[in-house]
């Protein structure tokens, strides 16, 4: 067994079968997320009562009344404190304030700005100190974090913590193109963000299935280019603002010269063939791609641009560039006359050439350039920031080339990976070869959340809890890297992240009460809560999804990494392992199996009774498949005795038939399954007790 | 035991022990709400399946189109079906349609609009007509809450349905000044409205406590008046706009003369005494009030109405008008002056002045003026409608002296009295002496949605599920009213509003999981299952409340009408009964409260865990009496002896105790128990079985 391993499963066990001891924890122990830079416990508590006051003293800013008001509505809705007017925060008249806040300066919102903070918490107060109003920000949320109660009530521990961050850049893309996601949700998403002191929204706003900015210079590109579904101009300003309040930054994309459907469907002269175009239904990379042969589309994107900087104030703006197969490109003899004309070669050369008119149409609006890594690199000016989706081995070259880059590899959250997966993806691994200068090239990285198979209903639960893993990756040194410690955090931060309207708990059981219709849905959640969606490159089968399809059933319900599944796994390990554990491992996984197979009746009378649950009937047939075969494994442990070799093939082909998706979604604990009954076919096994 | 007690004792009995039968129900089983004029089962089913389509025949309209769309995703939602492109609505080269529908004309946003339909389903097919797409929008919900499911897949029962509106007002006020409500979730509201066929959204938007429209013609209402929290005209329109497509007004309520703190703010030369004023943080009744007597304030009013008509085109706009208890006036020598010279004899004579010039503002912009009953009656032209808060004789009095009336009496949601008693409010009972045009002159009622105790993330569970049985009350004619059958459909149809995006249900155990933080939380939800909210006119004590109060404690996250504890009372009135749900009664109560016993330890673990849940302490212990006297009656019954007096006597008293508010919540079940108790008193007790 692992070591994470040992580790995530004592912790598991203790929460299962120990309650959580009173007292002062050990620092390691604090509920921080991502964990600071330095932390140090001091010496006594900090009392929380209904007096508690802020003051603002040093540089004042909206920003710093805002947030500090933001917290006090937090404190007060944990702890159902009466505390005293917010209004009051700023009052110079007021008594000695429970928080003292002092920043150098109002941050800017642009890359590589200093967002550090110095927090002391005594028994007398809390005091903390910042260059610029963001660090402030982002040691406001470390205080929330900190909050702890004892039989006397609410407190702050004493502690000393200096903190900042490790990358400057951490990011979330929101695809909003692909299915559009109204603004409350981007907002609660913002807030999230700013919990976990992420500072880059950045918004994919253009796709082929739409296109989601209101234009007034061209207004056919909103009217025609998506059903009605985009982000009004005051809408947008809003978000800024209310981003910028939490010292994010807001980095736009429209997506060029491919990925490009929806600016056609208005403005079908822009495209590289003729057209008519209408709005994409499906997933993939498409043909319409822009005609860069032509002046008209440099004047029409000028134009469009510098409306779009009345909107967009942050100093990098994101191009797409990738995906362009250049079919339209091919077909067109004028476009090949061009290309021949101007010495352009391949098509590469042609959209480096589209690449450099960009450029300078941003440059003059004072917007630095980034893009999706393409195999073929930019030639561009090495102001450039290029995405890496392809591999830190890509990043790195990128790197040594002198470009400044972003690592999205490896944190891609639509494809539904384990938690752990995302945050072991060190974008600087400690065994790194770069030299320090191409180390600070890498300015970051950013959680991806593509949009094919989400919407306003499931794009919460895709996103979080495990976007703070990311976060943490991204903030925290590199030594903080413990598995067992990041999840025992994750599911308290997960909890806390509700209070600011996250839905990624809470609409698991309002979609299973919608699927279930009127019968019973407790066991349909204790079903579901052992099933994920498949590996999502994997999905597109057997239907071909549109984007109007229902992101309503199991597969759209079922969580991401689910944690009943990652414990029923951990207790099989344990169970495998053998050692002190085995006989707490053995008893949880007997009380869970047992009461899965109970549940099996209602689950198919459930399935049975509402059609939208048929396509995972198969899923519950497997189950009842693996809960027979979990519990005569668990006997034969129990007796200590070594099952014969026929027995074990018949369970594995049945274990391997459980394990076939159905619905889209597949059953975890199938796998689990496997591992144990492979594992009572080793000569050592059972393990001994 | 009543007669509509021995229905909803069945019911639940039936839900309880017998699973839903299969098959077609009778008519009057059907899930519609609410229940519309004549409905008549044909033989057969229409299926549905991936093919389905629809059809805009008749007059075009805008609204249709979206109302149709929007009927879609949702069937498409609730199935799983991958239901053929919305976008292909219109396409006339369609194959023939599963959905036909045909409006004579574009109806408008007026009251007293023909808001009819007639819905035909055939084995073939759903074809519905109304007079306008109001009628059709109206009649989509019932082809939505007809949806059904049998071993072969989805289906629409063939049905003739002929339906109309018994009041042509059917309101909802939701209150944005005292706590404000974002944009989003009024929306989602619009959307539960139109589910069960409300039509008008009274929208109160200004008060002591906050003024929550952005004024571009006084901008120092919103921007000192609001802390912040208003409405853009461009959220208004938008909200205008979007409760328009679903067929429903949106009256403003801009309150006046008092209830006016917030307007004083920015501009304290409007008031009546010299200010300078700030925003009101208490709840209650205040005395800033603006000054009728001088000239300015209708200048003002002229300029503000202006602009705010060209956001709210509907032509009845509320303008308060109660509360007014003149000590502002008393005090102004000026106005004594002004009044005498008048001859305006006293301070109801003054508002009356106030009033009749405020009519001639609002006459000019094409507005019909909508006040509250005040107990002296205005001296208004009669177009003067009348939202009456005083009880029904007063409500006669009013149409009798000839003014249009809204009942709003009996539906003050925000008070937290049961369902039950909000459906039995009739605005015209049948024993009614009202002749047959003063009954015309009755236009509905509206459900109160007062926000001094709720916010943003409880405002959906104090609206929902209740108002829906109003709705059914002014929508569904005068014989529905099974107490039994309507919570019967009031159940799925709660389940229902959650795709709209409502909270109602889902945020009851995300608020229950911050309230536990880290502790378990199975047990404290069902603790907070048989706990109400206090009636709200007690809760102002001990505490003084300021709006900026937590509206995160377990009174704020326990529901109205609890369904957990209306099912316990319900078995203990069968209990008591006795008959033949005796023996089933007893059986549940038993389950019911043994499961409460052994709650009871981790229950307080947690309650002692989290200090924020330390005030419902009292509650948690007078849980721990109850069930056990609740066991020890149980077992009298079973044994059929008799208790001793002293038994009786001792029991009532600690019951009585366990009654006790605490938190500003009560445990109902302690109320079932007495009940419970006092019937083993009674001669005839214990009953036979």
């Amino acid at each position: 067994m692992r070591n994470n391993t040992v580790k995530l499963l004592s912790t598991l066990l203790t929460l299962m079968f120990v309650h959580l001891a009173a007292g002062q924890p050990p620092a390691s122990q604090l509920n921080l997320m991502p964990v600071p830079e330095k932390v140090e416990l001091l010496a006594g508590k900090y009392r929380l009562d209904a007096g508690f006051t802020v003051r603002i003293a040093g540089a004042q800013s909206g920003r710093l009344v805002k947030g500090a008001s933001r917290i006090l509505d937090r404190l007060t809705g944990r702890t159902g404190l009466f505390l005293a007017n917010p209004t009051s925060l700023l009052d110079a008249s007021a008594p000695a304030a429970g928080m003292l806040l002092t920043a150098g300066r109002q941050g800017e919102l642009a890359p590589l700005q200093d967002e550090s903070y110095d927090l002391v918490i005594t028994p007398d107060g809390i005091k903390m100190t910042a260059e610029t109003d963001i660090g402030i920000i982002r040691g406001l949320e470390t205080v929330l974090q900190l909050l702890d109660a004892d039989e006397n009530g609410y407190f702050f521990p004493a502690v000393r913590v200096h903190d900042k961050p490790r990358f400057p850049w951490r990011g979330l893309l929101i695809d909003a193109g692909r299915h559009f996601i109204p603004a409350d949700i981007i907002r609660r998403n913002l807030d999230a963000m700013a919990a976990v002191k992420m500072n880059v929204l950045h918004w994919h706003l253009t796709e082929d299935q739409g296109f989601r900015i209101e234009s007034k210079a061209f207004p056919k590109l909103h009217q025609l280019g998506s059903d009605g579904l985009y982000y009004t101009q005051a809408e947008i300003a809003g978000i800024v603002a209310y981003a910028g309040d939490r010292g994010i930054r807001v980095m736009p994309e429209f997506d060029l010269p491919g990925h490009a459907t929806s600016w056609f469907v208005g403005y079908p002269e822009l495209a590289s063939a003729p057209g008519p175009y209408t709005i994409e239904r499906k997933w993939g990379i498409f043909d319409p791609t822009f005609d860069p042969t032509r002046e008209e589309i440099y004047q029409f994107l000028t134009t469009f641009f510098a409306e779009m900087a009345t909107l967009f104030p942050d100093p990098c703006w994101h191009i797409g560039g990738d995906e362009n197969k250049g079919h339209q490109w091919d077909a067109n003899p004028e476009i090949q006359a061009f290309m021949r004309k101007n010495g352009l070669a391949d098509n590469h050369a042609l959209q480096n050439h589209f690449n450099m008119r960009l450029e300078k149409i941003l440059d003059k609006l004072g917007k630095t350039m980034v893009g999706w890594y393409t195999d073929a690199p930019p030639e561009l000016n090495k102001k450039y920031i290029i995405e890496v989706w392809k591999g830190r081995e890509a990043m790195y070259d990128m790197v040594r080339r002198g470009y400044r880059s972003l690592l999205a590899y490896g944190f891609y959250i639509d494809l539904i990976q384990p938690t752990e997966y995302h945050y072991a993806n060190d974008p600087i691994p400690v065994d790194s070869v770069l030299t320090e200068r191409e180390k600070a090239m890498i300015l970051g990285g950013e959680a991806t959340m593509w949009a094919e198979f989400v919407g306003p209903e499931t794009i919460d639960s895709r996103i979080w809890p495990r976007t703070a893993a990311i976060a943490e990756r991204l903030w925290s040194q590199s030594e903080v890297k413990d598995v067992a410690e990041m999840f025992r955090r994750l599911a308290v931060v997960s909890v806390q992240l509700e209070e600011l309207g996250l839905t990624h708990i809470k609409n698991f059981d309002m979609m299973l009460r919608r699927l279930a219709e009127r019968h019973p849905v407790d066991e349909l959640k204790r079903f579901v809560d052992v099933i994920e969606p498949m590996y999502t490159y994997s999905r597109d089968r057997p239907h071909v999804f549109k984007s109007h399809y229902p992101l309503t059933r199991v597969v759209d319900a079922a969580l991401p990494d689910p944690p009943a599944a990652r414990e029923f796994d951990l207790l099989v390990e344990g169970l495998i392992a053998g050692g002190k554990e085995q006989e707490e491992c053995l008893k949880s996984l007997t009380i869970r199996l047992e009461t899965l197979q109970a549940d099996y009746p209602r689950l198919m009378e459930t399935i049975n009774g509402s059609p939208v649950l048929w396509e995972v009937r198969p899923l519950a047939e497997g189950l009842a498949v693996c809960t027979t075969i979990g519990l005569e494994a668990l006997e034969l442990v129990k007796k200590q005795q070594k099952p014969a070799s026929a027995w074990i093939e018949i369970r594995l082909a049945l274990l391997k038939k459980a394990q076939v998706p159905s619905g889209e979604a597949e059953l975890l604990i199938a796998h689990s399954l496997e591992k144990l009954v492979k594992s009572m076919a080793r000569p050592d096994s059972p393990p001994r007790k």
